[in-house]
C-alpha cells in the first residue's frame, strides 16, 4: 500500500494545512501542534508520539501509521483512507464525526476510541484491546472485529450493515438496538442473553 | 369456592339468557345448544360436553367445571369470575375477548386456547399442556404458569405486568416484544436467547 522509496521528514516541519506525499516521519513528537486540514498521501509514521496535536479536519490517505503513541489525539472529522494502524498506544482517541475507509486497525491498546457519529465502511480490527468503543451514532459498514477484546461497546443509535463481532470479547454493550445488521457467535449470544430480555422488559429469576 | 349442597340440575335444561345459581351438571352434552348469555353463580359442571354449545356472552362465577369436554368451545366474550377448570379436554378453545379473574386452571389439555384481546388477572394455569396459546392483544395481570408446556405462546401486542412463565416450557414464541413485563427463568433465557437476537436484528452463527 505504501511504496518503499519515501523522503525522510521531520514532524517538527510540519504546520497547519500542509500537503505532504510519500514522506517518512520516523520518531518525535508533534505534542500540542496545530496541525489542523493537513494532508497526508502515501505517508508512512513510525513511533511517533502525537499528544494534543490538533489533527482536526486533517485527511490520511494510503498511509501507515506504526507504533503511533498519544494520551490524548485530537482527530475529530479526519478522513481516513486505506490507512494501516500497527499497535497504537492511545488514551483518549478522539475520531468523532470522522471518515473511515478501508482501515485496518492492528494489535495496540486504546483507552478510549471516540467514533461517535463518524462513517466506518470496511474497516478491521484485530487483536485490538480497547477499554471503551464509542460508536454511538456511527454508520458502521462492513466492518469485522477479529480477536479483539472490547471493554464497554457503545452503539446508541448507530446503524450497523455487515458488522462481525464474532471472535471478539465485548464485556458490555450500551444502545443494543442499534446494533442491527450485526452478526454474533453462540457463546456471545450467551453471554448478550440478559441484556436483551432487560431490552425486551423480561425479568429473569432463577 | 363452591358450597357442597348443590341442586342436581341438567344441560338440557338450560335455555339462552338462562341464570342458574347453586347448581350442579353432571355428565351429559348440550353440543350446539345455544345458551348465549347465560349466568352461574356457584355452579359446579361435572365431565359435561359443550362441542360447539354456543356460550357468547355467559359469565361463570364462583364455579368449578371438573373434566369438561368439548371439540369446539364457543365461548368468546364470557366472563370468569373465581372459576376453576380441572382437567379440561378442549380441541379449539375460543375465549376471545373475554374477561378472566381469579382462574385456576389446572391438568388437562387444550390444542387451542384463543384468548385474543381478552383481560386476565390473578390467573394460574397449572399442568396444563396448550398446544397453541394465543394471547394476543390480551391484558395479561398477575398471571402464572407453573408446570406447563405450552406448544406456541402468541403475546403479539398483548401487554403483560407480573407475568410468570417461570418452571414452564414454550416452544415457540410470538410477538415478544408483547412480553415485556413477564418473569423468566435461566433455562428459558437460553432457549429464548436466538429468538431476542433475531428480534433484535442480529445474526447468529457459530
Amino acid at each position: 500500500m505504501v511504496p518503499d522509496r519515501l523522503t525522510v521528514a521531520a514532524l517538527d516541519e510540519l504546520v497547519a494545512g500542509d500537503s505532504r506525499e510519500r514522506e517518512h516521519y520516523e520518531g518525535g513528537a508533534a505534542d500540542g501542534e496545530a496541525l489542523t486540514g493537513c494532508s497526508f498521501l502515501e505517508c508512512r509514521f513510525t513511533g511517533v508520539t502525537l499528544t494534543d496535536a490538533e489533527l482536526r479536519g486533517s485527511r490520511f490517505v494510503e498511509t501507515v501509521f506504526e507504533a503511533p503513541f498519544a494520551h490524548t489525539l485530537k482527530a475529530a472529522r479526519t478522513t481516513w483512507r486505506d490507512v494501516r494502524v500497527v499497535n497504537p498506544r492511545w488514551g483518549s482517541a478522539e475520531l468523532f464525526d470522522s471518515e473511515l475507509d478501508s482501515v485496518h486497525l492492528t494489535g495496540g491498546k486504546i483507552d478510549y476510541l471516540n467514533l461517535r457519529g463518524s462513517r466506518l465502511s470496511n474497516v478491521v480490527l484485530e487483536g485490538c484491546t480497547i477499554t471503551d468503543l464509542d460508536l454511538a451514532d456511527a454508520r458502521v459498514t462492513r466492518v469485522a472485529f477479529v480477536d479483539c477484546r472490547i471493554g464497554t461497546l457503545d452503539v446508541t443509535r448507530a446503524s450497523c450493515c455487515s458488522v462481525d463481532l464474532r471472535s471478539s470479547e465485548f464485556s458490555r454493550l450500551h444502545g443494543i438496538e442499534g446494533l442491527a445488521g450485526a452478526t454474533i457467535d453462540d457463546l456471545q449470544l450467551s453471554l448478550f442473553a440478559p441484556l436483551f430480555a432487560e431490552h425486551l422488559g423480561l425479568r429473569v429469576e432463577g
